[in-house]
């Protein structure tokens, strides 16, 4: 393995951090939405339900190499933030 | 806005759920490929300016919703989790 091979696979993690911020913003713009829809609607934005569903759809979706317990975890992360972003939202909505 | 109207929005939400686990998972896929190309130089496998470099290049590609700190804090996690997984690896080789 040379020098060569090592940066070649530092350019293609690179790309992947890329696609995942790519994806990661393209689901909090989605989080917004919803949020945004729930406010409209009444609708408690959290909800435990709907979390426990998307964790075992990842569960059930996981081929490795990660564990699911570390995936579920990172995806914890995620969905804490997005949920951050909303409430910034339902701030400043609350203030117009 | 009607109640279909947030199932679709779920709907897109479980898609890139998935789409983020497929990454996460490539991007753990990679982070192994990298560290046995390491183990094999005599490297050490924690780069911290190679680390700052790629929060960098996320700083800089960052169009939003989320703030850069949000996501450098995210990625970070996702570091941890991808060094996790060479030590786990490495404590293998050891063993062989």
């Amino acid at each position: 393995m040379s020098h060569d091979q090592l940066d070649e696979l530092r350019d293609q993690l690179d790309k992947v951090n890329l696609d995942l911020l790519e994806q990661i913003n393209k689901r909090a713009r989605l989080v917004k939405e919803i949020g945004e829809v729930k406010r409209q609607q009444g609708i408690a934005r959290f909800d435990p339900v709907r979390e426990r569903k998307m964790l075992d759809h990842i569960a059930e979706h996981n081929s490795g190499p990660f564990e699911t317990g570390t995936l579920q975890h990172l995806f914890k992360q995620i969905f804490k933030a997005s949920l951050e972003l909303q409430e910034e939202d339902n701030s400043k909505a609350l203030l117009v």
